[in-house]
Formats: C-alpha cells, sequence, structure tokens
C-alpha cells in the first residue's frame, strides 16, 4: 500500500464555464486555469463568437413554455392554470360573500372566467367538509366575488376555483428580487393545448436552426414550474418545489379522466389549501394524478429531445423550475431519451439526486456559490461558501460521482476575489483526480443495504433536504440531515415506500429500515403505520435479525393504546396526552455503548428534537436524554435491534453517532473498521476494483487519524485542512 | 374609608387539631393557642380521654370498606375488582401465550378465577383492534398464561382479565413508604356484594355504639379506591387520581346493563390500557358508567350518612383515596346527605374544590406541611412549606372560604419547631379574621363570568391541578397553572364541557371562555372541536362580542385545512406537518398592548410551552415570541376578541398577564381597576355587603402598590411581607 502523489500529469475536461458579454480574454483565462471543456450562455447572455470557438462544447438554454412570449400574450387563454383555493369566510348571515382572490397577487393571477364555474370549481363548508351544490353559489364576474346562499351560521366557507398564471412564476422572481421595473412579465403557456404544443416544438425548430454552434441544449426545463403563489403584498404565500398546482388545467382534468377511467375533483388538487405539498400523505388520487402527468410530460419532453437529437445536439435537462413531471427517478423519466441533466448543488445530498439518475450519458453539479453580488461583493468571503459546498458534495462524490462540475453567474465577479479563482482551480483538479481514480468503480460498501422508509420511496430519494430549502420549513429538518449524512457513508442506500412493503415485501440485501420524519408527514408516514401488512413484515424482518432505526416521530399515529406504533421494536414510546398516568422510570443506561463511542461532547445537539418522548421500562438501553426526555435509545427485539435518535443534524460527532448505530442494529458491529477512519472529522472510500482507497478530511483544520485498511491493518496519518488523500491498495 | 386594625377581641374556633398519644398536656397547649374547636383521630391513634373532655367536637375516621378486616379476609371472592391488560405480545408464530400478570405486582393482585374467563375477558388484536373469538382461546389457571391460537403473525395481542385487589391501594401504599415489613396486608370488600353491603353497615352501627364521644364520623372515604397499580417490582405503574378501574366487578357490569339497558365490554373500561384516564376524551360508555357508579355510591353511602345521623353524628367526608363516585360536583352527590367534607390543601385551586362544594353544612381544608418526619427533621423547614400552602391557599378563600381550616400528622414533631408553632397561630386568626370579615358576603367580581370549557365540564371544576399530582404528569401543567391562577381572581369562574354548548348553547352571562390543554386531551377537547354546533356558537358568542383565550394547544384537532379549529378567532395556527410550504411572517407588533403592560422582564416563561405556533399574516398581534414561534397574540373577531398563549404557569407577572387578557378579550379593559391593586405581588379584595376590602401581599417581602378602591380612588401603601390588609370602605 502506498500514498499516491497524484497522476503527475495535469487532468483537464469535465468542466463548464459559464460566460460573460465582453469579457473574452478573462473567459479564456479562467477556461485554461480551471481545465474546462465546456461553456453555456448564462440567462439573458449571448456567447461571444470567440468563446464559442474556444470551447469544445456549448450549452445553450431553451425555455420550452415561455421562449416565445409572442405565441403567449396572443395566446393567453393557453396560458398555464392553477386550482386555488379562496381563504376561510365566516358565514354570518344566510349569505355569503367571498372575494376569491383576497390574499392572492393580481398580477401572478386572473380568474379563469373562460370554463363554466359551475362545472370546475367547488365551494365547501369547511366546517363540515360538504360540498355546496352549485345551485345554491353564484359567480360574479364583475366582483370577482362567489355568493352563497343559505349558508348555515358561523360555518367556514372556501372556494377552490381556476385562475390563469398570468405571470411566469421564475421570471416573476428574478423581477421582483431584482426590480426590473417595467420589464414585460412573461407568460408561460401551456403545452395540453395542442396549438401552444405544435408552436413550442415549431419555435425549438427554429431556435435550433438559429443556433449551429450549440452542442447542447439545455432544457429550462420543460413544462410545469414547481408552485410558487405570492400573497396580495407581492410577497410569498405557498411555495412547494415538489407542487403540481401549476400543472392542472380543465383540459388535464378530462384527459386525466380518459386516461384513468375516473374524474378528478377540484378537491383533489386542493387538497383542503395543502396542496398534496410533499409533507402530506398522498392520496390515491393524487398519486394517480402525478403518474398521469408525468407520462404526459415525459410524452412530450421526447418530442422536444428528439428534435435536439435530430439537429444533432445533446439534450440536457436543468433539475428546477419547471421540472414538474420530470421526476428522474420516476417511472417515466428514462422515456424522454435524455442525454445529461444538470443541477446546483448546496449540499451533498444532491449530488445524489443527480449522480443517481438512470439512464444518462452524464450528470453535471453546478457547485456554490453563483457569481452573483449577494456573495461576491466587497469584504464579502465567497471562498468560505465554496470550500463548504464543495466539501459537502465531495463526500457524496466520494459514493457516486456526477460526471461533471461547473459553477454559474458573471466570471467578472469572481475575477475580484483572485484567492477565489485559485481555489476553484484546485477544486476542479480535485474533482477530476477523484473522478480517475474511481473510474466507474463502485466504492466499497457495508455487507447490507440501508433503506430509507417513507412515503414517497424511491420517487423522491435524496429529496428531504430540498423540501426544506424554500423557507422556514419545520419538522423536515432530520429528514432532511440524516440523507445529508448517509450520502457520504459507506452504505448503499434504497429509498421504499409504504406501498413497496406492502406489495413486494422488505427486500432479502436490506439491512437496515430508517424511518425519520414529524408524525402525520409523508415523511414519517401517518397512518400506513396502521396498516397490519407494513408493521407485521416489518416486526418479522427486525424479529428475524434486521435493523431499525427510528428517528423524531417514527411510526407514529395514535392507534390501540401506541403512538408509536413500533413502540415495541423502538423500545420507546411518546406520549401523546393519553399515557400520563403511568410514572416513567426511563434512566440513563451506565454500560459503555458502542453506538455512543465517538460521542465525546457533555451533550449530544440534534437540532429539532422531538419532547416527550420516554423508555418502555423494559429492557431497552437509554443513552441519552434530554431533560426527562429520550434523546438515544437502545434496543433488542428478537434477533434484531433497533435504535432511536429524538431528531438529527448532520455534524461530525452525531454522523459517527448514526454510522455506529446503523453497524449496531445491522448486527454488524464488527464490521465498521474495515476502510474506516478513526477521527469523525474524516472518512475513508475504497474502490476495491481500482485497487485504491482515499481519506477525507471534512474539516477545516488538519486532523490525525487512524485508517484501518484491508482486513487487519491500521495506519495512522495525518491530514491536511480539507485534504482528500489517495492511496494504493 | 379607613384601615380595620382587627377587630381586637381574640377570635377562636373553626380549627381542627390532629391528636397523638401521651401528649395531653402539649394537645392542650396547642388547642388553646391555636384557638381549635375540635379534634381528631389520626390513623391509627385513639384520642386520650382528657384531650375528648376538651373539645367542643370530636372528628373520628371510619373506613367502609376496610375497617372490618375479619369479614374482609373471610370473604376473599368478595374483594374489590380491577380489569387489567396485560402487556402486548407479538405473535411470532400461530400460536401465542400471554402471561397476562408479567408486568404487575402480584401482592396486589390475584387473577379472578371465580368468574368465568369466557365470559368476562376480552383478547384483542392489537395491530388491527379486532377482538378474538373465546373459542381462539384457552386460559391456563395452573400457569396464569392465556394461549391463543390461529393468530396472526406478528400481530400484537393483549388480554383484558379480571383480578382481585388482594391489598387495599392505601394501606399499601404506606404499608410499602413505611416499610411496615409483616404487618397484615389490608384488603377492601366491594359493597356491591349484598352480604358485604349489610355487614359493612352493621359494622357501622356497631362502631358508633362503641364511639359515643365522636361527635364527627369523618368516612374516609367510602367505597371505591382511586386507581393504584403497581408494577412487578413493587413501584407504580398507573396512578390515577380520577380512575374508575378499582370499581369494577362481574356484579357492577351487570347491574350496569339493567340500569343502561345495554351491556359494557371490558375494553370499556381498559381503552387500549390507558383505563379513562382524565386526559382521554370520555367515551359515551365511560360517562354512562361513571353516572352508574356515582348513583350507586351515592345510594350506599346515604345509608352510611343516615346511620350516622341516627346516632346524632354528623357526617364527614374527606375527598381524598375511596372517593371515586362522590365527585361533589357530580349530579348524584347531594343525594349522600352529607354535612361536611373535608380535604387536603396544597394549593389554591384545592381550596375551590372544597369551599365550591354544594349542598353541605361546611367545608375543612387540611393544609400543608403534615406534621410528618419527611418534613419535620433537624435542619428541615417546615415553616417556608407552611407560608407557601397558605398564601397559595389564602387568595382562594378571599374568593370562596372554606368554613373551617386544620392539620394533620404528629403535633410532637411541630411542637420541635416552636416558629412554625407560633406562625400557625397566625395563620389561624388569619384564616379567622378573613372569614370573619367576609361575614358569607360574595366578593366583588368583574362585570362577566369566565367559563373553563374542556369535556369534563363541572364534573371535574378546579380538578386539573390534581391530575397532574401524581408523577411526572406531561400536558397538563398549564391546565392546572390556569387554574391555579383564576383560583383568586376577581371572577365569577363556571367550568362548562361541550356538551353543555351543545345542550345548551352559551349562557348570557358568560364573558369570556378559556380553553387550555395538550391536543386531542380532554382538556383541549380533541374531536369535539369538529361539532358544527361547538364551533359555531363559540363563532357565534365571538363574533356578538364575546371573549376567547386559548392556552398550549386550544380547539386543536385536525380537519378540513386546520389544526385549531378556531385558528379564525386565535388568529394563530399550529403547523402539525402539512402547512409547511406557507412561509410565516410572524412579526412582534410594536404596539403598546394592554394584555402586556405588567410585562417588565425580558422574556415570558410559561414552564411547558406549545412550539411551532404562527400567526394567519392577518390582522393578529403577536405581542410575545419564543424564538420563531408564537408565545402571546391577541386578535379580533367581529365584536369579539382572542387571545392566545403558548403556555401558562402560575407566577405573579403571568397571573397579571392572565388577568388583563381577560379584561381585554371581554371589552372591558376598562373595569379593570376597580377594587384593584397595581402591584403584580398583590391583589384586591372588595366586599360591598359587608362594606370591607382586603389587600394581600402574595409575596415574601414588603411591597409597595397602589390601591384603585371604588369608582375613581386610589391611594399607595407598603405592604409587609405576605400582609393581609382590611379596610372599611
Amino acid at each position: 500500500m502506498s500514498y499516491l502523489k497524484g497522476n503527475c500529469k495535469k487532468l483537464k475536461g469535465q468542466v463548464t464555464l459559464p460566460t460573460e458579454i465582453g469579457m473574452d480574454k478573462e473567459i479564456a483565462m479562467l477556461y485554461d486555469k480551471w481545465g474546462c471543456d465546456a461553456v453555456r450562455d448564462c440567462d439573458g447572455t449571448k456567447l461571444p463568437d470567440e468563446i464559442k470557438k474556444l470551447a469544445e462544447k456549448v450549452y445553450s438554454t431553451f425555455f420550452p413554455t415561455r421562449g416565445d412570449q409572442a405565441w403567449a400574450t396572443e395566446h393567453k387563454d393557453q396560458a398555464q392554470e392553477l386550482y386555488l383555493m379562496s381563504e376561510y369566510n365566516t358565514a354570518a348571515a344566510d349569505t355569503l360573500e367571498i372575494d376569491i382572490m383576497a390574499g392572492y397577487f393580481d398580477q401572478q393571477f386572473q380568474i379563469d372566467t373562460v370554463h363554466d364555474p359551475k362545472e370546475w370549481w367547488e365551494v365547501i363548508d369547511r366546517t363540515t367538509g360538504e360540498i355546496i351544490d352549485p345551485s345554491c353559489w353564484e359567480f360574479d364576474k364583475s366582483t370577482g366575488k362567489v355568493i352563497i346562499s343559505n349558508t348555515k351560521k358561523y360555518h367556514n366557507y372556501t372556494v377552490g376555483f381556476l385562475v390563469y398564471m398570468v405571470w411566469d412564476p421564475t421570471q416573476m422572481f428574478n423581477h421582483i428580487t431584482n426590480n426590473w421595473g417595467d420589464r414585460p412579465h412573461e407568460i408561460s403557456s401551456d403545452i395540453c393545448h395542442e396549438e401552444t404544443r405544435k408552436n413550442m416544438l415549431k419555435y425549438l425548430e427554429d431556435w435550433l436552426n438559429e443556433h449551429p454552434d450549440t452542442d447542447v441544449v439545455r432544457f429550462t426545463t420543460f413544462f410545469y414550474h414547481f408552485t410558487l403563489i405570492y400573497n396580495q403584498l407581492g410577497m410569498p404565500k405557498f411555495f412547494d418545489w415538489f407542487g403540481y398546482g401549476s400543472s392542472i388545467s380543465p383540459i388535464a382534468m378530462e384527459k386525466f379522466e380518459e386516461v384513468k377511467g375516473y374524474k378528478l375533483r377540484p378537491e383533489d388538487i386542493i387538497d383542503e389549501g395543502y396542496y398534496n405539498n410533499p409533507f402530506r400523505i398522498p392520496s390515491k388520487h393524487f398519486l394517480d394524478y402525478m403518474d398521469y402527468q408525468q407520462a404526459f410530460v415525459a410524452a412530450a419532453a421526447k418530442e422536444c429531445a428528439d428534435i435536439a437529437h435530430r439537429h444533432g445536439k445533446e439534450a440536457m435537462m436543468f433539475l428546477g423550475d419547471n421540472w414538474i413531471g420530470t421526476e428522474p427517478f420516476g417511472k417515466h423519466f428514462k422515456k424522454i431519451g435524455l442525454d445529461a441533466v444538470v443541477g446546483s448543488v448546496s449540499y451533498g445530498a444532491q449530488i445524489r439526486m443527480l449522480s443517481e439518475i438512470p439512464g444518462l450519458k452524464y450528470t453535471e453539479a453546478r457547485f456554490m456559490p453563483y457569481f452573483f453580488p449577494d456573495v461576491f461583493f466587497e469584504g464579502g468571503d465567497p471562498l468560505k461558501e465554496l470550500n463548504f459546498s464543495w466539501l459537502a458534495g465531495r463526500r457524496a462524490i466520494a459514493r457516486k460521482p456526477v460526471d461533471r462540475m461547473g459553477y454559474g453567474g458573471y466570471p467578472s465577479l469572481a475575477l475580484k476575489f483572485p484567492e477565489f479563482v485559485e481555489r476553484v482551480g484546485k477544486i476542479c483538479d480535485e474533482f477530476r483526480e477523484i473522478y480517475s481514480n474511481i473510474d466507474g468503480d463502485k466504492p466499497y460498501s457495508a455487507p447490507f443495504k440501508v433503506a430509507v422508509l417513507n412515503c414517497w420511496g424511491k420517487l423522491r430519494a435524496w429529496y428531504a433536504g430540498c423540501a426544506g430549502r424554500a423557507s422556514g420549513y419545520k419538522a423536515i429538518y432530520s429528514s432532511g440531515q440524516v440523507e445529508e449524512s448517509l450520502c457520504g457513508m459507506p452504505f448503499e442506500v434504497e429509498y421504499i415506500s409504504f406501498d413497496d412493503i406492502k406489495e413486494n415485501g422488505i427486500p432479502e440485501d436490506i439491512g437496515v429500515i430508517i424511518n425519520v420524519g414529524a408524525a402525520n408527514t409523508a415523511w414519517s408516514g401517518g397512518a400506513n403505520w396502521l396498516d397490519e401488512t407494513v408493521v407485521s413484515r416489518i416486526r418479522e424482518f427486525v424479529h428475524n435479525g434486521g435493523g431499525f432505526i427510528g428517528i423524531g416521530e417514527p411510526t407514529a399515529c395514535q392507534h390501540q393504546g401506541k403512538y408509536f406504533q413500533l413502540s415495541d421494536i423502538l423500545g420507546v414510546e411518546r406520549e401523546l396526552g393519553y399515557y400520563l398516568n403511568y410514572p416513567r422510570y426511563g434512566q440513563l443506561s451506565t454500560e459503555e455503548h458502542f453506538i455512543m463511542k465517538d460521542v465525546t461532547t457533555n451533550k449530544i445537539s440534534f437540532g429539532e428534537e422531538i419532547p416527550w418522548v420516554y423508555g418502555n421500562g423494559k429492557d431497552e438501553k437509554i443513552l441519552s436524554m434530554s431533560g426527562d426526555y429520550v434523546q438515544v435509545a437502545a434496543n433488542s427485539y428478537g434477533k434484531g435491534r433497533s435504535a432511536y435518535f429524538s431528531g438529527f443534524e448532520y455534524e461530525p460527532e452525531n454522523n459517527r453517532l448514526l454510522l455506529r448505530a446503523i453497524y449496531w442494529v445491522a448486527g454488524k458491529e464488527n464490521e465498521m473498521e474495515k476502510w474506516y477512519s478513526s477521527n469523525i472529522n474524516t472518512e475513508c472510500h475504497a474502490y476495491l476494483s481500482s485497487g485504491k482507497f482515499m481519506v477525507l478530511n471534512n474539516s477545516y483544520e488538519s486532523q490525525d487519524t487512524v485508517i484501518y485498511y484491508g482486513d487487519n491493518d491500521s495506519m495512522n496519518i495525518k491530514l491536511e485542512p480539507m485534504e482528500c488523500r489517495w492511496f494504493e491498495i
């Protein structure tokens, strides 16, 4: 075994550079310095000819739904639509007038008066849940109000109604954020209208003819934007990166009925005003609608990709903006026939969102920070964000690399920070070194798979963190942080859903199941935990030697005397105001436990922790408490084991706590110290076919660590800050 | 108006003294010093003749169910019974053996093998909730095991079974606590057996004949003990001061069917192992059972009281131990025909539990501390507990006095603390002074009533604190602390239930409704908040000018897009993982608010606070935040108002915060400064018919305050520590 001192020859390629008008010389310098092989025209930036000639590959951005604004403004009745729910209005008399647009941004939405409200809208008594017969209400176009008669006094009513989206949400977001003043508002057309679809395809043909230098058509993205709803003040009201809200229309409702054989209600989309956000336990109707829309989007996106291919160009999708229906882990995605997907990466799990996408020629990560003035101002510290993003992404790349990387924004801004420019070059080299050393090999993994169980399963694998990005989400923190920890761990990870367990049982290669999330959300599972097949199969799995880890409010759903339905496995239960007459004897276990060996701080901190969790008072071991409540517990169940954490936050000590818990509940704690680095700030990844392994220093300080390599060997090494060191086996 | 400097003449009476063998001279001294007029024989203590002669009244304790141990041990099959639920047992094969007594204390319980298990027990699949057909299980007497066949693999099963209680829980508690070694275990007999009832009545007759000097028969108490269940180690497993667990038997089940016309299931009593504890939303069947048992107990207790009366003695009930079925605010209590009720008092709300009891000649409070060695040890500070108990009780006495007071325990221990003995004398004097000054007058109250709304209503008025006493209860803290605050406030307080609102609407004299408690408990109300009549009537009440205060998780039950069903009134909503895509604009209101005027500390602390509460982003005012979450908010709704607190803890600043909130939501903030003392450590109570008012210093320091008396007058005074100062109007 010897230390691999680089490959000596300077690596080049796999890096995409953003361009900027009037910066030809500087772009050429950066292109060379960072070893780039591709350039892209940023939004609103045309590519200089000099740069086009320089680059091996040119990416150009194409907007399928709002590229042709002439068409969009002439066909406003083919604009994209949404179902909105009015505010709750209380009937204080026999009739009630509801100003349905109250609370919404009138520059974003206009009420759809084309389609008959009586046919397409729904008025609901929210006190009882009853649908109000359309004969009992009228819509007054002139005032925008719905007048309900024969109301029940002091019941609350809502109107679910259709609106046209008269301002594309991405353009609106940029417009408002950057104070674009009277620049025209762009509209997105809906390709479910045959005319619009044909126009869009023709527009793409024309666009391709006008872009002979383009090698890669970067679709941004396809047809339906994730949900962004603004309030009457033009401030965010509802953001859902997973939201199907903007994909609906009377045509979609009709086509759905043809395909699925039943009619959707507006309420199936409105969902009590929660709009089927990713925290909601998905209904059968919503899952059907997603499937319908994914199939529809894939078919239309395939037409786009096919045209690009006919023009001899690659088709690349940007994983963002109008991405609804293109879920890369969904069953229709492959049909599109894309060559590549690019996405931006703030943290490690997002690498896996990209690198795990099946059926592509390549994937590409756009790392943080964007070269934008919010970070690149005088006195700013872009280097800090650069290193953070790289260290977070690197450990995920070690598990499953993306094929390319790049940055975005204005190079002129980056150039004002020479240290930043130097460090990007080093990062690009490090990326290429890792990629070429891994050389397509699978990293060494523990001899069992880890499954993350929630309502979404594979469809939203590695996506929990995204659900928490928009603004101030609660009760998703732990789910995202567990993913962040897992994305760089030596495990093969699978995402499974409750339906998977019901239909197919638990695959034999799964060693550990993790359930993490807040009660009654899609992440924890809610009423799925009342399903006898689900709980029986998991009990059987653990009883026969499997491992189970519950974090936050795992298996939670009040039923038959329990809140945690697998309280028997977990060894802990959460009080929900029913069990309060039971004195609790939860006492900290005094014995040393494998799980806790790397906890050296006095106090574990998980960020958002769930209180009121108690030990069952049987054989469980309470390993850490937060006040009166269990923070970490371990338990045995038949031949299997379990662990409970009251929450989770990704940081070195907790990362190691989870690693140890996974090995321990799997009953494989003796396997942990293989291709293993003892210091909690470091991690080791081995590529046995390639005959190499690397040790990562995930911290900004130098670290001493013991590496356990092969079967029985170990050695002490010292790593430089942020170092990635390679060894030959 | 002038300062009332005592009544000069030394008051005497209204105080009961505990006695002790061999302390005749000292007892006589204390009797005189404290101005006593009654003595009682403590448990296990015979009254010396000298003392009997001294006292105007003698109380003697009678135990209806365990007084006659000869009978009890000869008739073990007439001992009291309980339904217990076995532990959850997982079927890992086609048959499952359950050791039904596992986890229970075999010295406390013996399995009832007299009554046919197939008829009286219930085996339940807790994974599905299904009852297992009795043909599929057998009970093996020799092993104490139930063997279930044809089980579903990896489902959990429980057995609900009958046991005889072979050790009276109070005696057991004392026995274990005081290490009584091989002193015989006492058994309580069940008067539902005709033989036992007759024997008990005869035993009472005999006892009365043997106690000619007794003036007051102090029944301790009647027939059924609150629920105390011990685990296999002889440690508390389930304590419920309200529990009907120990009142059940096959006879009770049969008589219930005769009276109510339908059969109870064991599960109606077992209630998924929660045993209908006071946090549970009561089921119709359990409410029927309570009613049946209260009627039965009242009828039998009346027989006891009648016998005492025939012997020329008063009948007094101790509000504790075997009190089940005698709920003093229940509809059957008056039928007993008691003369008096005595109870122990640790805090103020307990005074109201006693003093509000209707239909008695008098009530009596036994203050803390008991003269027991746990407090009266060398170096102990009994004076501190004495003052705490008195100050807590005094402000409740100011609102509605008990008629008598006293202490319990061993006078010999108290005598070792001369300062304590002196202070008790002062407290007795102060009690008599307050009582004689109030002279039966009603205290001045705000011109509206305050209603506390929960599932129990009047039946458990002032009892929430008791639900929290046993050990480590959670999620009841705020409910009890609100009561503690209310018990000394200038409001007439009513307790109302959801059924009251459904059946009778909201009484016109109610100005403010308070709902305080944890979600899905009887205190908050759970699914009652889905009842359209309940929510409509409260909305109407507030819309027309009423006030509503929600504390903790008020009106909470997920339904139709809301978690707080009266979120529209409260102006706040709690996230439950569904609403997470809505950015929140909850910002602290900058305007001065009436509610907050006495908050001077930087940080309000409510003890147990509910997180994840947000403003609706409409017109609500957020007055205090705890991190990102709302701590105090105020809102308007129609002509009415509301306030929200994230929790509550009784202490001077919070006490005043609640007072102000009540006046403000009632729209009567201009009425607050009448018979009012400005300093938050003080309170003022006026008795207009008696022409007097008093100012209480609730603190241990001297306090300066402004008194607002009459309509427009005010004056500054300085109160001594703990002072109670009287004024003539």
